[in-house]
Protein backbone atom coordinates (compact mmCIF):
# COMPACT_ATOMS: atom_id res chain seq x y z
CA UNK A 1 0.00 0.00 0.00
CA UNK A 2 1.13 3.40 -0.69
CA UNK A 3 1.65 5.76 2.21
CA UNK A 4 0.69 9.22 1.14
CA UNK A 5 2.21 12.71 3.35
CA UNK A 6 0.06 15.85 2.99
CA UNK A 7 0.98 19.11 3.92
CA UNK A 8 -2.56 21.06 4.22
CA UNK A 9 -3.15 24.88 4.18
CA UNK A 10 -6.61 25.81 6.03
CA UNK A 11 -8.52 29.06 7.42
CA UNK A 12 -9.49 27.50 10.36
CA UNK A 13 -12.59 30.43 10.90
CA UNK A 14 -15.60 28.11 9.74
CA UNK A 15 -14.33 24.81 11.18
CA UNK A 16 -14.91 22.84 14.45
CA UNK A 17 -11.22 22.40 14.75
CA UNK A 18 -9.15 19.50 13.03
CA UNK A 19 -10.29 16.90 14.83
CA UNK A 20 -13.49 14.88 13.20
CA UNK A 21 -16.46 14.45 15.33
CA UNK A 22 -18.39 11.49 14.27
CA UNK A 23 -19.40 12.07 10.76
CA UNK A 24 -19.35 15.93 11.19
CA UNK A 25 -17.88 17.57 8.34
CA UNK A 26 -17.35 20.97 10.23
CA UNK A 27 -14.08 19.94 10.96
CA UNK A 28 -10.76 19.68 8.78
CA UNK A 29 -10.13 15.96 9.25
CA UNK A 30 -13.51 15.35 7.98
CA UNK A 31 -13.39 16.98 5.07
CA UNK A 32 -10.26 15.99 3.88
CA UNK A 33 -11.15 12.43 4.68
CA UNK A 34 -14.43 13.07 2.44
CA UNK A 35 -12.36 14.37 -0.55
CA UNK A 36 -9.96 11.47 -0.47
CA UNK A 37 -12.91 8.83 -0.34
CA UNK A 38 -14.50 10.39 -3.43
CA UNK A 39 -11.39 10.80 -5.19
CA UNK A 40 -10.15 6.93 -4.14
CA UNK A 41 -13.25 4.90 -3.57
CA UNK A 42 -11.79 3.56 0.07
CA UNK A 43 -12.74 4.59 2.83
CA UNK A 44 -9.88 6.02 4.40
CA UNK A 45 -8.73 7.25 7.63
CA UNK A 46 -5.88 10.24 7.77
CA UNK A 47 -3.39 10.96 10.40
CA UNK A 48 -2.57 14.49 11.42
CA UNK A 49 0.52 15.14 13.28
CA UNK A 50 -1.97 16.58 15.56
CA UNK A 51 -5.52 18.51 16.62
CA UNK A 52 -5.73 22.49 15.95
CA UNK A 53 -8.47 23.78 18.27
CA UNK A 54 -11.64 25.29 16.82
CA UNK A 55 -10.91 28.48 14.62
CA UNK A 56 -7.46 27.89 14.75
CA UNK A 57 -5.29 28.21 11.11
CA UNK A 58 -2.52 26.00 9.51
CA UNK A 59 0.06 27.34 7.45
CA UNK A 60 1.38 23.45 7.34
CA UNK A 61 -0.27 20.73 9.01
CA UNK A 62 0.47 17.55 8.24
CA UNK A 63 -1.32 14.25 7.57
CA UNK A 64 -0.53 10.82 6.38
CA UNK A 65 -3.15 7.81 4.83
CA UNK A 66 -2.34 4.42 3.40
CA UNK A 67 -3.95 4.13 0.00
CA UNK A 68 -4.10 1.83 -3.25
CA UNK A 69 -4.96 4.42 -5.43
CA UNK A 70 -3.19 4.56 -8.98
CA UNK A 71 -3.32 8.62 -8.97
CA UNK A 72 -0.48 10.38 -9.21
CA UNK A 73 1.32 12.77 -6.50
CA UNK A 74 -0.17 15.50 -9.64
CA UNK A 75 -3.37 13.85 -10.25
CA UNK A 76 -4.24 13.44 -6.00
CA UNK A 77 -3.01 17.52 -5.70
CA UNK A 78 -5.08 19.01 -8.25
CA UNK A 79 -8.10 16.75 -7.24
CA UNK A 80 -8.02 17.46 -3.64
CA UNK A 81 -7.07 21.38 -4.30
CA UNK A 82 -10.45 20.95 -7.00
CA UNK A 83 -12.78 19.53 -4.56
CA UNK A 84 -12.14 21.03 -1.21
CA UNK A 85 -13.66 24.05 0.09
CA UNK A 86 -11.86 26.83 -1.17
CA UNK A 87 -10.31 27.49 2.97
CA UNK A 88 -8.83 24.09 2.86
CA UNK A 89 -5.97 23.69 0.38
CA UNK A 90 -3.18 20.78 0.01
CA UNK A 91 -0.05 22.65 -0.81
CA UNK A 92 1.98 19.50 -1.00
CA UNK A 93 1.61 15.65 -1.93
CA UNK A 94 4.84 13.41 -1.00
CA UNK A 95 5.34 9.22 -1.17
CA UNK A 96 6.58 7.85 1.73
CA UNK A 97 8.23 4.54 3.39
CA UNK A 98 5.19 2.45 5.02
CA UNK A 99 6.15 3.31 8.27
CA UNK A 100 6.24 6.74 8.26
CA UNK A 101 3.39 8.58 10.73
CA UNK A 102 2.08 12.19 10.89
CA UNK A 103 2.06 12.20 14.67
CA UNK A 104 4.72 9.43 16.20
CA UNK A 105 7.35 10.28 13.89
CA UNK A 106 6.73 14.14 14.43
CA UNK A 107 9.93 15.82 16.05
CA UNK A 108 8.65 19.45 16.71
CA UNK A 109 6.14 22.16 15.50
CA UNK A 110 6.52 25.88 15.24
CA UNK A 111 3.63 28.01 15.80
CA UNK A 112 2.81 31.22 15.00
CA UNK A 113 0.11 33.74 17.30
CA UNK A 114 -0.17 37.32 16.41
CA UNK A 115 -1.74 40.27 18.20
CA UNK A 116 -3.21 43.68 16.73
CA UNK A 117 -1.88 45.87 19.04
CA UNK A 118 -3.38 49.61 18.48
CA UNK A 119 -5.99 51.05 19.93
CA UNK A 120 -7.93 51.54 16.43
CA UNK A 121 -9.34 47.81 15.43
CA UNK A 122 -8.46 46.46 11.97
CA UNK A 123 -10.85 45.32 9.48
CA UNK A 124 -8.71 42.88 7.77
CA UNK A 125 -6.81 41.38 10.78
CA UNK A 126 -9.75 40.48 12.86
CA UNK A 127 -9.65 37.04 11.36
CA UNK A 128 -6.30 36.47 12.12
CA UNK A 129 -5.25 38.43 15.20
CA UNK A 130 -6.37 39.38 18.81
CA UNK A 131 -6.70 42.35 19.39
CA UNK A 132 -5.25 44.37 22.90
CA UNK A 133 -5.67 48.18 22.52
CA UNK A 134 -3.82 48.93 25.04
CA UNK A 135 0.25 49.73 24.64
CA UNK A 136 2.99 46.63 25.35
CA UNK A 137 5.99 46.70 26.95
CA UNK A 138 7.80 44.27 23.94
CA UNK A 139 10.87 44.21 25.72
CA UNK A 140 9.44 43.00 29.00
CA UNK A 141 7.51 40.22 27.38
CA UNK A 142 10.49 38.99 25.69
CA UNK A 143 12.55 38.72 28.88
CA UNK A 144 9.59 36.81 29.63
CA UNK A 145 10.35 34.81 26.38
CA UNK A 146 13.47 33.66 27.72
CA UNK A 147 12.26 32.43 30.94
CA UNK A 148 9.81 30.19 29.22
CA UNK A 149 12.24 29.18 26.80
CA UNK A 150 13.77 25.41 27.46
CA UNK A 151 12.92 22.46 29.32
CA UNK A 152 9.89 22.65 31.80
CA UNK A 153 7.02 20.85 32.79
CA UNK A 154 4.18 23.22 31.37
CA UNK A 155 1.04 21.54 32.72
CA UNK A 156 0.02 25.05 34.53
CA UNK A 157 0.22 26.81 31.22
CA UNK A 158 -1.98 23.87 30.02
CA UNK A 159 -5.59 23.51 29.39
CA UNK A 160 -5.31 19.73 30.77
CA UNK A 161 -6.67 18.56 33.93
CA UNK A 162 -4.98 15.92 35.55
CA UNK A 163 -3.21 13.40 33.15
CA UNK A 164 -0.74 10.33 33.77
CA UNK A 165 1.46 11.50 30.50
CA UNK A 166 4.39 13.50 30.86
CA UNK A 167 3.82 17.08 30.77
CA UNK A 168 7.36 18.03 30.26
CA UNK A 169 7.98 19.94 27.10
CA UNK A 170 10.98 21.58 25.34
CA UNK A 171 10.61 25.21 23.41
CA UNK A 172 13.69 25.98 21.50
CA UNK A 173 12.13 29.06 19.87
CA UNK A 174 9.83 32.18 21.62
CA UNK A 175 10.10 35.42 20.80
CA UNK A 176 8.05 38.51 19.47
CA UNK A 177 8.39 40.82 16.93
CA UNK A 178 6.61 44.23 16.04
CA UNK A 179 5.91 44.78 12.24
CA UNK A 180 3.84 47.88 12.36
CA UNK A 181 0.82 47.29 14.59
CA UNK A 182 0.78 43.56 14.21
CA UNK A 183 3.21 41.40 17.03
CA UNK A 184 4.25 38.03 15.71
CA UNK A 185 4.95 35.83 18.50
CA UNK A 186 6.96 32.77 17.37
CA UNK A 187 6.85 29.53 19.12
CA UNK A 188 9.48 26.45 18.00
CA UNK A 189 9.14 23.36 20.31
CA UNK A 190 9.26 19.52 20.67
CA UNK A 191 5.33 19.42 21.91
CA UNK A 192 2.90 22.05 23.05
CA UNK A 193 -0.37 20.67 25.13
CA UNK A 194 -3.34 21.51 24.67
CA UNK A 195 -4.15 25.33 24.66
CA UNK A 196 -0.11 25.90 25.71
CA UNK A 197 0.49 28.29 23.12
CA UNK A 198 -2.90 30.60 23.55
CA UNK A 199 -2.15 30.36 27.22
CA UNK A 200 1.41 31.50 27.56
CA UNK A 201 0.45 33.93 24.69
CA UNK A 202 -1.81 35.45 27.49
CA UNK A 203 0.10 35.30 29.82
CA UNK A 204 2.91 37.48 28.08
CA UNK A 205 0.05 39.95 26.89
CA UNK A 206 -0.64 40.64 30.95
CA UNK A 207 3.33 40.96 31.61
CA UNK A 208 3.44 43.15 28.91
CA UNK A 209 0.28 45.35 30.00
CA UNK A 210 1.78 45.38 33.62
CA UNK A 211 -0.60 42.69 35.02
CA UNK A 212 1.47 40.42 35.83
CA UNK A 213 5.19 40.16 36.49
CA UNK A 214 7.70 37.99 35.07
CA UNK A 215 8.89 36.36 38.16
CA UNK A 216 5.27 34.60 38.46
CA UNK A 217 6.19 32.23 35.43
CA UNK A 218 8.36 30.44 38.10
CA UNK A 219 5.52 30.18 40.48
CA UNK A 220 3.69 28.50 37.88
CA UNK A 221 6.34 26.25 36.67
CA UNK A 222 5.69 25.11 40.20
CA UNK A 223 2.47 25.28 41.36
CA UNK A 224 1.31 23.94 37.44
CA UNK A 225 -2.20 25.60 38.90
CA UNK A 226 -3.39 27.02 35.15
CA UNK A 227 -5.74 29.77 37.01
CA UNK A 228 -2.17 31.55 37.85
CA UNK A 229 -1.36 32.05 34.33
CA UNK A 230 -2.97 34.25 31.90
CA UNK A 231 -6.28 34.02 30.20
CA UNK A 232 -6.40 31.92 27.21
CA UNK A 233 -6.23 34.13 23.95
CA UNK A 234 -8.59 33.61 20.98
CA UNK A 235 -8.31 31.00 18.58
CA UNK A 236 -8.52 33.20 15.70
CA UNK A 237 -4.59 34.43 16.21
CA UNK A 238 -2.88 31.23 16.04
CA UNK A 239 -1.45 29.20 13.09
CA UNK A 240 -0.12 26.19 12.53
CA UNK A 241 3.06 27.18 11.13
CA UNK A 242 5.45 23.52 10.19
CA UNK A 243 5.56 20.41 11.32
CA UNK A 244 9.21 18.86 11.63
CA UNK A 245 10.22 15.77 10.87
CA UNK A 246 13.76 13.72 11.37
CA UNK B 1 -21.93 73.95 11.46
CA UNK B 2 -18.95 71.51 11.89
CA UNK B 3 -17.33 69.99 8.92
CA UNK B 4 -15.93 66.05 9.86
CA UNK B 5 -13.37 64.28 7.66
CA UNK B 6 -13.15 60.68 8.30
CA UNK B 7 -10.53 58.04 7.39
CA UNK B 8 -12.15 54.47 6.69
CA UNK B 9 -11.15 51.20 6.19
CA UNK B 10 -13.34 48.38 4.91
CA UNK B 11 -13.44 44.54 4.00
CA UNK B 12 -15.76 45.12 1.13
CA UNK B 13 -16.60 41.32 0.66
CA UNK B 14 -20.13 41.73 2.70
CA UNK B 15 -20.89 44.73 1.00
CA UNK B 16 -22.61 46.32 -2.62
CA UNK B 17 -19.64 49.12 -2.66
CA UNK B 18 -19.36 52.35 -1.36
CA UNK B 19 -22.46 53.91 -2.63
CA UNK B 20 -25.76 53.82 -0.50
CA UNK B 21 -28.01 52.70 -2.76
CA UNK B 22 -31.87 54.23 -1.57
CA UNK B 23 -31.92 52.58 2.02
CA UNK B 24 -29.95 49.82 1.15
CA UNK B 25 -27.86 48.96 4.48
CA UNK B 26 -25.37 46.61 2.04
CA UNK B 27 -23.34 49.63 1.39
CA UNK B 28 -20.77 51.25 3.32
CA UNK B 29 -22.26 54.25 3.25
CA UNK B 30 -25.30 53.25 4.10
CA UNK B 31 -23.58 51.75 7.39
CA UNK B 32 -22.03 54.69 8.54
CA UNK B 33 -24.81 57.11 7.42
CA UNK B 34 -26.78 54.78 9.72
CA UNK B 35 -24.18 55.00 13.04
CA UNK B 36 -23.72 59.17 12.32
CA UNK B 37 -27.64 59.06 12.87
CA UNK B 38 -28.01 57.49 15.89
CA UNK B 39 -24.93 59.41 17.52
CA UNK B 40 -25.89 62.79 16.52
CA UNK B 41 -29.37 62.51 16.14
CA UNK B 42 -29.35 64.56 12.79
CA UNK B 43 -29.79 62.63 9.38
CA UNK B 44 -26.51 63.29 7.85
CA UNK B 45 -25.62 62.64 4.31
CA UNK B 46 -21.75 61.46 3.89
CA UNK B 47 -19.91 62.87 0.92
CA UNK B 48 -17.55 60.37 -0.14
CA UNK B 49 -13.51 61.11 -2.08
CA UNK B 50 -15.79 58.58 -4.67
CA UNK B 51 -17.24 55.17 -5.20
CA UNK B 52 -15.49 51.37 -4.60
CA UNK B 53 -17.15 48.93 -6.20
CA UNK B 54 -19.09 45.46 -4.80
CA UNK B 55 -15.82 43.81 -3.21
CA UNK B 56 -13.56 46.37 -3.39
CA UNK B 57 -11.61 46.86 -0.15
CA UNK B 58 -10.14 50.53 1.39
CA UNK B 59 -7.43 50.63 3.91
CA UNK B 60 -8.44 54.99 3.89
CA UNK B 61 -11.32 55.88 1.45
CA UNK B 62 -12.10 59.92 2.92
CA UNK B 63 -15.62 61.28 3.64
CA UNK B 64 -16.87 64.14 5.07
CA UNK B 65 -20.36 65.30 6.85
CA UNK B 66 -21.61 68.53 8.40
CA UNK B 67 -22.60 68.26 11.60
CA UNK B 68 -24.10 70.41 14.71
CA UNK B 69 -23.16 67.51 17.79
CA UNK B 70 -20.61 68.78 20.41
CA UNK B 71 -19.07 65.27 20.19
CA UNK B 72 -15.33 65.46 20.51
CA UNK B 73 -13.13 63.58 17.66
CA UNK B 74 -12.49 60.78 20.18
CA UNK B 75 -16.26 60.35 21.33
CA UNK B 76 -17.13 60.45 17.61
CA UNK B 77 -14.12 57.63 16.84
CA UNK B 78 -15.07 55.55 19.44
CA UNK B 79 -19.16 55.95 18.81
CA UNK B 80 -18.24 55.00 15.46
CA UNK B 81 -16.40 51.79 16.26
CA UNK B 82 -18.12 50.62 18.73
CA UNK B 83 -21.52 50.47 16.48
CA UNK B 84 -20.31 50.09 13.33
CA UNK B 85 -19.87 46.21 11.69
CA UNK B 86 -16.54 45.00 12.57
CA UNK B 87 -15.29 45.02 8.80
CA UNK B 88 -15.95 48.90 8.92
CA UNK B 89 -13.20 50.84 10.88
CA UNK B 90 -13.07 54.40 11.31
CA UNK B 91 -8.61 55.08 11.42
CA UNK B 92 -9.35 58.90 11.65
CA UNK B 93 -11.90 61.56 12.73
CA UNK B 94 -10.68 65.31 11.74
CA UNK B 95 -12.39 68.76 11.82
CA UNK B 96 -12.08 70.65 9.01
CA UNK B 97 -12.69 74.06 7.46
CA UNK B 98 -16.40 74.55 6.35
CA UNK B 99 -15.07 74.57 2.99
CA UNK B 100 -13.63 71.00 2.72
CA UNK B 101 -15.19 68.57 0.36
CA UNK B 102 -14.21 64.97 0.05
CA UNK B 103 -14.94 64.36 -3.75
CA UNK B 104 -13.93 68.14 -4.89
CA UNK B 105 -11.00 68.91 -3.12
CA UNK B 106 -9.45 65.29 -4.01
CA UNK B 107 -6.58 65.87 -6.26
CA UNK B 108 -5.63 61.88 -6.18
CA UNK B 109 -6.23 57.93 -4.58
CA UNK B 110 -3.75 55.26 -4.67
CA UNK B 111 -4.98 52.03 -5.44
CA UNK B 112 -2.94 48.37 -4.72
CA UNK B 113 -4.08 45.57 -6.34
CA UNK B 114 -2.87 42.07 -5.56
CA UNK B 115 -2.29 38.82 -7.50
CA UNK B 116 -1.58 35.73 -5.86
CA UNK B 117 0.73 33.92 -8.65
CA UNK B 118 1.37 30.48 -7.84
CA UNK B 119 -0.10 27.22 -9.02
CA UNK B 120 -1.48 26.41 -5.76
CA UNK B 121 -4.40 28.27 -4.50
CA UNK B 122 -4.05 30.32 -1.23
CA UNK B 123 -6.78 29.89 1.68
CA UNK B 124 -5.93 32.93 3.51
CA UNK B 125 -4.83 35.61 0.61
CA UNK B 126 -8.58 34.53 -1.18
CA UNK B 127 -10.46 37.12 -0.03
CA UNK B 128 -7.73 39.88 -0.87
CA UNK B 129 -6.44 38.72 -4.43
CA UNK B 130 -6.93 37.68 -7.98
CA UNK B 131 -5.19 34.11 -7.91
CA UNK B 132 -3.28 33.71 -11.66
CA UNK B 133 -1.85 29.87 -11.22
CA UNK B 134 0.51 30.58 -14.69
CA UNK B 135 3.79 32.06 -14.85
CA UNK B 136 4.15 35.71 -15.49
CA UNK B 137 6.66 37.78 -16.83
CA UNK B 138 7.06 40.66 -14.25
CA UNK B 139 10.07 42.36 -16.17
CA UNK B 140 7.48 42.95 -19.33
CA UNK B 141 4.66 43.57 -16.93
CA UNK B 142 6.34 46.77 -16.00
CA UNK B 143 7.69 47.94 -19.18
CA UNK B 144 4.12 47.71 -19.79
CA UNK B 145 3.65 50.22 -16.90
CA UNK B 146 6.00 52.47 -18.29
CA UNK B 147 3.69 52.85 -21.30
CA UNK B 148 1.24 53.59 -19.01
CA UNK B 149 2.02 56.24 -17.13
CA UNK B 150 1.61 59.91 -17.25
CA UNK B 151 -1.09 61.74 -19.25
CA UNK B 152 -3.51 59.44 -21.51
CA UNK B 153 -7.53 59.14 -22.72
CA UNK B 154 -7.88 56.19 -20.16
CA UNK B 155 -11.48 56.06 -22.05
CA UNK B 156 -10.39 52.16 -23.50
CA UNK B 157 -9.23 50.98 -20.02
CA UNK B 158 -12.55 51.77 -18.43
CA UNK B 159 -16.14 50.74 -18.09
CA UNK B 160 -17.36 53.70 -19.23
CA UNK B 161 -20.35 54.05 -22.16
CA UNK B 162 -20.08 57.18 -24.29
CA UNK B 163 -19.75 60.30 -21.87
CA UNK B 164 -19.05 64.02 -22.02
CA UNK B 165 -17.14 64.37 -19.53
CA UNK B 166 -13.09 64.06 -19.69
CA UNK B 167 -11.85 60.42 -19.88
CA UNK B 168 -8.54 61.55 -19.33
CA UNK B 169 -5.71 61.16 -16.65
CA UNK B 170 -2.83 60.70 -15.42
CA UNK B 171 -0.92 57.98 -14.04
CA UNK B 172 1.95 59.14 -12.08
CA UNK B 173 2.90 56.00 -10.51
CA UNK B 174 2.29 52.51 -11.84
CA UNK B 175 4.70 48.91 -10.82
CA UNK B 176 4.54 45.57 -9.74
CA UNK B 177 6.21 43.96 -6.91
CA UNK B 178 6.98 40.50 -6.18
CA UNK B 179 6.44 40.01 -2.25
CA UNK B 180 6.88 36.00 -2.67
CA UNK B 181 3.86 34.63 -4.04
CA UNK B 182 1.91 37.70 -3.75
CA UNK B 183 1.97 40.38 -6.89
CA UNK B 184 1.59 43.96 -5.35
CA UNK B 185 0.46 46.31 -8.42
CA UNK B 186 0.50 49.82 -6.77
CA UNK B 187 -1.48 52.78 -8.97
CA UNK B 188 -1.15 56.53 -8.61
CA UNK B 189 -3.07 59.23 -10.39
CA UNK B 190 -5.08 62.06 -10.17
CA UNK B 191 -8.48 59.93 -10.69
CA UNK B 192 -8.96 56.82 -11.87
CA UNK B 193 -12.16 55.97 -14.50
CA UNK B 194 -14.81 53.68 -13.44
CA UNK B 195 -12.80 50.20 -13.25
CA UNK B 196 -9.81 51.71 -14.78
CA UNK B 197 -7.59 50.08 -12.29
CA UNK B 198 -9.27 46.75 -12.63
CA UNK B 199 -8.94 46.65 -16.51
CA UNK B 200 -5.61 47.82 -16.46
CA UNK B 201 -4.36 44.92 -14.07
CA UNK B 202 -6.18 42.42 -16.29
CA UNK B 203 -4.47 44.05 -19.24
CA UNK B 204 -0.81 43.37 -16.94
CA UNK B 205 -2.26 39.81 -16.48
CA UNK B 206 -2.63 39.09 -20.51
CA UNK B 207 0.90 40.93 -21.12
CA UNK B 208 2.54 38.70 -18.17
CA UNK B 209 1.36 35.33 -19.46
CA UNK B 210 2.38 36.49 -22.97
CA UNK B 211 -1.42 36.75 -24.32
CA UNK B 212 -1.02 40.30 -25.03
CA UNK B 213 1.97 42.43 -26.16
CA UNK B 214 3.00 45.84 -25.16
CA UNK B 215 2.37 47.64 -27.91
CA UNK B 216 -1.17 46.74 -28.02
CA UNK B 217 -1.79 49.39 -25.24
CA UNK B 218 -1.12 52.32 -27.81
CA UNK B 219 -3.36 51.07 -30.11
CA UNK B 220 -6.20 50.98 -27.36
CA UNK B 221 -5.03 54.30 -26.58
CA UNK B 222 -5.91 55.70 -29.91
CA UNK B 223 -9.34 53.12 -30.45
CA UNK B 224 -10.62 53.90 -27.17
CA UNK B 225 -12.49 50.14 -27.56
CA UNK B 226 -12.56 48.59 -24.09
CA UNK B 227 -12.72 44.75 -25.67
CA UNK B 228 -8.94 45.49 -26.97
CA UNK B 229 -8.26 45.37 -23.48
CA UNK B 230 -7.55 43.20 -20.92
CA UNK B 231 -10.28 41.21 -18.58
CA UNK B 232 -11.60 42.73 -15.63
CA UNK B 233 -9.83 41.54 -13.01
CA UNK B 234 -12.18 40.63 -9.74
CA UNK B 235 -12.84 43.57 -7.04
CA UNK B 236 -11.47 41.04 -4.00
CA UNK B 237 -7.89 42.24 -5.26
CA UNK B 238 -8.84 45.92 -4.92
CA UNK B 239 -7.55 48.39 -2.44
CA UNK B 240 -8.30 52.28 -1.89
CA UNK B 241 -5.42 53.02 0.14
CA UNK B 242 -5.27 56.43 0.48
CA UNK B 243 -7.07 59.64 -1.17
CA UNK B 244 -4.67 62.87 -1.72
CA UNK B 245 -5.54 66.36 -0.91
CA UNK B 246 -4.03 69.72 -0.95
Amino acid sequence: MRNIKLTIEYDGKRYLGWQRLGDSDKTIQGKIEAIITQMTGEKIEIIGSGRTDAGTHARGQVANFKTNTTLSREEILDFMNRYLPQDIVVKKVEEMPERFHARYNCIGKQYSYYIWNNPIPSAFERHRSFHVPQELDIDKMNLACEKLLGKHDFMGFSALKKTKKSTVRTIEELSIQREGSLLHVTFVGDGFLHKMVRIITGTLVEIGAGKMEIDEIDAIFESKVRQHAGETVPAQGLFLDEVFYK
